[in-house]
């Protein structure tokens, strides 16, 4: 168009498409172009902010590695991340959560009643529960992939003093869908924010917190992969995640368990004869 | 919050807001994530299409350079960038348009009647103007800082051929606001898509052509600065500008010279025996 105006901008991106272009690539394109012009255009952005949103970019590319990945951040702090989890998840099954940057392929297998903690200091934390599908029939062998941080707040990929594979694991569910594991609690942990996500945060005024959580990778032939977390409900940060992945469905109590009362059926019977914590956690599938 | 939902996730981003905010980071963030959120859910975005968004980034930041600004031409082939330019031009002055990567600081003084175009190859181009006021009263003394590309449709930053002040140059308006030059006339040209802006413009079915052009930076104490161009009005890319450019008062004829015709008071006077082309810009600048 030989004459683009701030009000025809979006129409004449429009008219640029390819005739052949894709239907789903015209959609979700065109969309974007729209709520990015719709966006400047309310908030009249100025030369100088468009510049600052470049060099943002900018140097979230440049501190981008295979390790640390700076957009995946930058869209969860912005919501995005939870909010399109949010958008497939379905409301009879449990509530799907961020994935993260944290998970690694091949966990180690854990059996059931198998523990996580190792040598780790921090309270026992006694995890168990059954996997379900959406009428409540139990799911045979349905596999469960757990990680979650060390009690130090670092997951194994950010901390050179743990091997790759630790608070990992793969276990699978037995005939009756039941699963569970002994581990450490999870701390309440800050994500990475010496980056630009960082200054989008202290420039809103927000804190880097994510509540203590354990994540989950829930699979079985038949069934959606559910890729959620697990949060106690006394942990200070969960009104106020940074990524927002608190859903009330996924906040569980952590019920303190007396001294001297720890259950037979682990491999941690035996050894533990302080307080340890228990919490129920089952796992609604929903039909692929 | 610890019931996000999708529809309520947009309140809980500005929920997050701390209370001391810059008023604007509120303003421009909290719109930004509303239209993120907007454009989320409206497509119904799937995690593989986020996926190719973050790839998309991760890319993006893996080719820019100091040389190579590939988060500049997303915004520049989405149409953000002439939109920033567009809410701020006045309409009383010259519109601007994009300013483009290609810019350099330091660019060599160029006399008025001096020449840009040396020993390359191509037709001569006689430019000249006034720069004004919106009264219509010359600017003395405005400054002019003109770039473009070399016939072979690179800029002197790309080009190693070139010294980098090659098709650059400054100039000062003389008394009555009137500047003057010989060049050559710049070509079509695309913007450089071996990177995932360019997958971008073949999933869209578009091409990364833009109508020839020359750059201009025009500034005079008391004005706003003008960044803008000057296109052609037979250029076969004008109704189709990759980087949406093209504004109707930026378009000129380049008026055809015969042979033998080229004028007095030029640094070319006496070497132009052929025909040439001469184009009339005039430049009208708002008050600070």
């Amino acid at each position: 168009m030989r004459s683009v105006t701030k009000d025809n901008i979006t129409e004449v991106f429009t008219a640029y498409f390819g005739e052949d272009t894709d239907p789903r690539v015209r959609e979700v394109l065109g969309a974007l172009a729209r709520h990015i012009h719709d966006f400047a255009r309310e908030v009249k952005l100025t030369h100088e902010e468009w510049q600052v949103g470049i060099d943002f970019l900018t140097r979230a590319g440049d501190i981008t590695t295979p390790e640390r990945h700076e957009f995946v951040l930058l869209s969860d702090v912005l919501g995005l991340s939870s909010l399109v989890d949010m958008l497939h998840s379905r409301e009879d099954a449990t509530s799907s959560s961020v994935l993260g940057p944290f998970h690694v392929s091949n966990p180690p297998p854990l059996e059931i009643g198998g523990d996580m903690k190792r040598d780790f200091e921090g309270e026992v934390l006694l995890v168990e529960g059954t996997v379900r599908d959406t009428e409540g029939n139990p799911i045979p062998g349905a596999e469960i992939d757990i990680w979650q941080t060390a009690p130090n707040g670092l997951y194994s990929s950010q901390d050179p003093d743990q091997d790759i594979h630790s608070f990992h694991g793969l276990m699978k569910a037995d005939e009756n869908g039941r699963y569970a594991f002994t581990t450490v609690r999870p701390v309440s942990y800050t994500v990475p924010d010496d980056g630009p996500v960082g200054d989008i945060l202290r420039a809103a005024g927000r804190h880097p917190w994510r509540p203590s959580h354990l994540h989950y990778i829930v699979s079985a032939k038949g069934f959606r992969n559910l890729v959620t977390e697990v949060f106690p409900d006394d942990d200070p940060y969960l009104d106020e995640d940074t990524v927002f992945g608190v859903r009330s469905d996924l906040v569980m109590t952590y019920e303190p368990q007396p001294a001297g009362s720890f259950p037979e059926g682990f491999a941690l019977s035996g050894q533990v004869a302080e307080a340890y914590s228990r919490v129920e956690f089952d796992l609604v599938l929903a039909a692929d």
